[in-house]
Formats: C-alpha cells, structure tokens, sequence
C-alpha cells in the first residue's frame, strides 16, 4: 500500500473525486533516535524530559520521549513522502491531536490513514474537504499520536 | 505578563491549586523568517508552498507560508518560555489546533493563553488537568493559530 501511495502522488496525487470514506493509506517508516529528538526539543520543546535520558527518569515520563510535535512533524513528514497521496499537497485547516503513550529513543513510526469524511465544497467547485484519521504507531504496533485533520483536495475537473 | 510568567517558571511555577478559570498568560514573541521556514519544511513538511516562495505564488496559499507544525512548535517553544509557567513543565495529553490563516516569513509571534479548565485528577491526589486555550498572532494581532490543549500540572503538596 505505501508503494501504491508513493506511485499515486508522483502521478499527480488522487484528487477528492478518488476518495471515499473507509479508504485506507499507509506511510513508509521513520527510524527515531535519541540525537534527533533532543535536537527538536532544544530548537521547540527545551523540557528535561525531552533533553536528558538521565534527567527524564525522575519525570512523569520515567525516561526520554521525544516531544508530542516532534511525533507531530514526523507524522507529516511520513503522510507528505507517500502516506496520504492527495493531489494538490496536503493542506490542513486544522483537527485533534492525542498522544496516547510516549515516542522513545529507538522507535521506528509509521503511519496508518483513514479516510472518515468527504465533503465537496458548497461554494468553491473545484475543491472539497477529506477528514482523515491518522493513527502513528511504533513498531510494535502501538500508537503513539492519533490525528484527525480536515485537508482541502481538489476535485478532477471543473464543475459541472 | 510575560515577565512575571518568566519569573514564575524559574521559581519552580504554578501549581494547579495557584491557577484558575480565566487566568491569562502572555509570551515573548519570535521573529520568523524565510530560513526558518524553509529548514523546517525541508526536514519535516516538504511541500512547494512551504519550500520556495516563487514556486508558492500559484498554490493556495498565494506566496510562502510556514507549515502549520511549524507553527505549532515554534508555539510550544514561546509555552515552555515562559507562556505557560506551570509547575513540572508543559505535558499534554492532547489538544485540538487550528490554522485560520497563514504564517508569513517577517511574522513576529506572540501567545496570549487563557485557563479554561481546572480539574483535580479523581484518581491521582497529586496531580490534575488544565484546558489551556492558546491563541498564537503576528505583529498585527492577527490569529495564524489557536490551540486548546489539556495539560497535566501537579497540585502544590500532598493530598489530603
């Protein structure tokens, strides 16, 4: 399926008259480690726990994790590189973002995608808006954001 | 505000028994520009719209916009700055985001936070939630983000 993706969005990308709810994409991998989540959260998010494994112990989180918008940038690096092969990019107006359990040194993410709503625009004609449920998990299949995000695709052609 | 939110979160911050429904808190501010822009997109949202400002003129956005999760954690860093100076640091569970308009390269950002929830945990003595609504905006007090996020923040000292 991510291969069906990657080859979708090098043609152009499948516009919102290629979508219907309950279909279902799948992102390539992201390999985490330690040096890039502390370099995120020294840029973002400069808390001990996403700093210092040694410091991170005594924490809530009893030992690093990365940041929950690091979690979040990678998700959409993954859905960008093949994950959610929608014409036009992904653009999103907004949603709800979970974190369920922490993102740790050593986790490799991947990204899993359904669509739940498509809704063509009623006053702009040549688009419309998908809201897609991302679930990112680890590899042991946990998950560690949960996404739902409203994008705007475009449709084919002109309307009519 | 700023500068007592500053004060606050060296001195140890705000326990849930200090904050209450209706609390404001302001940030300091960051000035973004097309660097900043470009680098983020480049490792975390590669898209033309965020990458090059020429290339960005035919897109839906009309010229160069930063990635709305680069908004998003350029947000987290002024939080952690002091924008939010509760005790034991920023850790959320969760929270809904919005993009109502674009953040341009020349934006100079700034967080403006109000408490909108106060809750005890039932189950932890120690510790509770708080709904922090953010709204993040450029130098013309534009909104370009808001966030409602549900954060973990620890009661002042044992239950009882």
């Amino acid at each position: 399926m991510a291969g069906d993706g990657r080859a979708a969005s090098a043609s152009g990308g499948l516009t919102l008259d290629d979508l219907s709810v309950g279909q279902r994409f799948e992102s390539g991998t992201h390999a985490l480690d330690e040096a890039q989540i502390v370099a995120f959260a020294a840029q973002f998010d400069p808390q001990r726990f996403h700093l210092d494994a040694e410091a991170a112990r005594d924490t809530l989180f009893g030992g690093l994790a990365a940041s929950g918008w690091h979690t979040a940038s990678i998700t959409m690096r993954l859905l960008v590189g093949g994950g959610a092969p929608f014409a036009g990019g992904l653009i999103g107006a907004g949603g709800e973002i979970a974190w369920p359990r922490p993102t740790r040194p050593g986790d490799v993410l991947q990204v899993f995608s359904v669509v739940q709503e498509v809704t063509p625009s009623r006053f702009k004609p040549e688009r419309g808006s998908v809201t897609l449920l991302s679930e990112t998990r680890n590899q042991r299949g946990e998950v560690v954001q949960t996404l739902k995000a409203r994008l705007i695709v475009p449709r084919r052609g002109p309307a009519g």
